[in-house]
């Protein structure tokens, strides 16, 4: 069977990738008067009472909610939220499988900003945290900050801050083959879409200092007369500090670091032997990368990244958010903030020791059963010291539960 | 431990009672790469090509949205969204135990009618089925018309039509005990809230003529000055055709039936005495019925059921919403009609054989494992010869799928 008919007929067979399962039985009379009438009265009347018992009587404390109205759905774009539904059931059961945090696929037939914020605010009661997943930029930021604002629960858009996370993660171990600090390097990123626009700002509030964006239309300044968003616009704000002009062939001459989230293709050998010494490159888009990594080698490059599995140091998400959601859920946490975000990285990053990193392993394997016990201890640890942890827990029991929880093997 | 520690501790020690279940393992790369990218985009193309396949490669088909808003939970009344959802959690256990469908607690916070309408409609491409929950008359009767309209799923209010069907199976075979026919009867309904509402719709399409509606300012009759809204106007069309006003007290004098769906200790004894021969009385009233059993059969009645599990002929909702669902599912039903509706019933009363029929025994025991087995083959079986249906399904086998799916024990 081919790659296509082996995916149609699992999901056929199953129909679907998830089931609701209860943790209690009802088999008889007794079992109903406790998790129904008249005995699940008194859960509802605790919370009645005391609104943050909703946190001890119901599945909210581990349940997220995946949103997306499938207006950019992995390669396909927008397919519509009907047809997104097996990507959000398998994210479903990556949060599973990683991390035992249970999700449920909320797929909004509509592009309306305004209708999904104010859906997500609704059906808010039910959910721990959301999960905003494949909703197309540039709307996702207005509608991530909005939630943000409005809600008490941790908004999360994996396709921004996923991506941004395990970048940094890579980055810093790769800063340690190549003996580079953040605030010296100048980098350029390729792509201005939700992931980029989250890798500038996770590498600016990590020290990052000189930092070019680029979209279709090359260097992104302020005030550019085309091509530009409000989004846009906040980020020029922190890059391209000298207003520079020109294509990405422009840009990258002298950078230490390239990071392609845009389409196949981009970057050329040419473009990567004007880089600076021990140049750095995350070619990430899928399934063809900005440039191969053999050709990238060939210019000069010294550490290369992609997001294919099929290559060393591969940028998955996965990596990221089962741990991220663990972490923040198992405090109660209010929100996901950048040091949370950090931290996260900080944590995958610190998995690799000294002696074992070098230039085709800066990144742990996404089936590395360490990261997401390592990610939601360091979640949890950090959203307890910025003070968005609504409960005290000790981080070292987060990470003990996190790899209990989880079901991948190495 | 009293009940209400015992139920405390078995939500707290479980953190609710709904947990999401991985269908597939995602163990490895190999599992990755079939449950998620790349051959999750198969799936994903095959509904974008043609919408109807997402029944066949997600979980849709199998899983019903419950809907509440929390303003009419039990008999504790208006206590928002978060407090209903060890109900809403409940519901779910019962239908995946009952019948083996999966359901998802979606508790909006709000009690604005167009907005539950919109948000429905909004994440209506998730479910396969909406169940709307605990929202208060009357506008619960608009949201659900409305939904109806706007959505090709079935959309189905349990306390209305849960309450209405297992009712309906109560007398039917009540009446082959007192040997009436529908047409000859008398029915007064006391409460005119979701459930008595439903129960006069559902009697008047099953051939009852002549039906009195009460509500705390008595007889219901068209253009009465208080107390009316639209619904009770539009009931008030087909019930009461004499027009007659007055109290209850009036209402039930010669009544073959009385159908109370109000609260505790309304009907009395003397009420009871001026009813006709062989009075059937269905005091649903929980947890203290509009009359005791025992009040009841002293003052003349002859057949007596309530909603409590100690007393004989309970009316439990139990009895119909698991084997509805199942059996509109399992045939992608685009409504659940009234057709449905009276099958169900009669499916529910035509489990007890005319044999052990007796005063004591009309209606099965809620762990009678035949009910939604019974029920799902005559909704998928009246869907079909009424249209609704949009796939074609041999009923025994949904009969002896539902008996498969189900863990309940006798």
């Amino acid at each position: 069977m081919s790659l296509r008919e082996e995916a149609l007929h699992m999901h056929q067979v199953n129909q679907g990738k998830l089931e609701i399962h209860a943790k209690v039985e009802v088999k008889n009379a007794q079992d109903l008067s406790l998790a129904y009438s008249p005995g699940v009265a008194e859960p509802c009347k605790e919370i009645f009472g005391n609104p943050e018992a909703v946190y001890d009587f119901t599945m909210k404390g581990n349940m997220v909610g995946l949103v997306t109205n499938g207006t950019s759905v992995l390669g396909l774009g927008n397919i519509g939220a009907a047809a997104s539904l097996p990507v959000m059931e398998g994210k479903a059961i990556l949060l599973k499988s990683f991390a035992g945090v249970d999700a449920f696929p909320i797929a909004l037939n509509t592009a309306d900003e305004d209708k999904i914020v104010e859906t997500v605010k609704l059906m808010a009661p039910t959910f721990g945290a959301i999960h905003l997943e494949d909703i197309a930029a540039p709307y996702c930021f207005e509608i991530e900050e909005r939630l943000k604002q409005e809600l008490d629960i941790p908004v999360f858009h994996d396709d921004q801050h996923g991506t941004a996370i395990v970048t940094l993660a890579g980055l810093v171990n790769a800063l340690k083959l190549v003996n580079k600090e953040m605030k010296d390097l100048k980098i350029v990123i390729n792509g201005a879409g939700a992931s980029g626009i989250a890798v500038a700002k996770l590498l600016f509030s990590s020290g990052v200092i000189n930092m070019i964006l680029c979209d279709t239309k090359g260097a992104i300044y302020t005030g550019r007369p085309v091509g530009m968003n409000p989004t846009k616009e906040s980020v020029a704000t922190f890059t391209n500090g000298e207003n520079e002009k020109g294509s990405l062939r422009d840009a990258i001459r002298g950078a230490d670091v390239f990071i392609g989230v845009s389409v196949a293709d981009t970057l050329t050998k040419e473009m990567v032997q004007t880089m600076n010494k021990d140049a750095i490159i995350f070619a990430l888009a899928n399934p063809v990368p900005e440039i191969s990594p053999a050709e990238a080698k060939e210019a000069g490059a010294m550490i290369v990244g992609t997001g294919r599995s099929d290559f060393p140091n591969q940028v998955n998400n996965v990596l990221a958010f089962p741990g991220v959601f663990r972490g923040a859920l198992d405090v109660r946490a209010m929100t996901i903030n950048e040091a949370m975000k950090k931290a996260a990285a900080e944590a995958i990053a610190g998995l690799i020791a000294e002696s074992e990193l070098n230039e085709e392993y800066i990144i742990p394997s996404p089936f590395d059963q360490r990261v997401a016990p390592a990610v939601a201890a360091a979640v949890a640890r950090t959203a307890m010291e910025t003070n968005v942890a609504r409960i005290q827990v000790d981080p070292e029991q987060v990470r003990m539960k996190t790899m209990k929880l989880a079901t991948i093997r190495n």
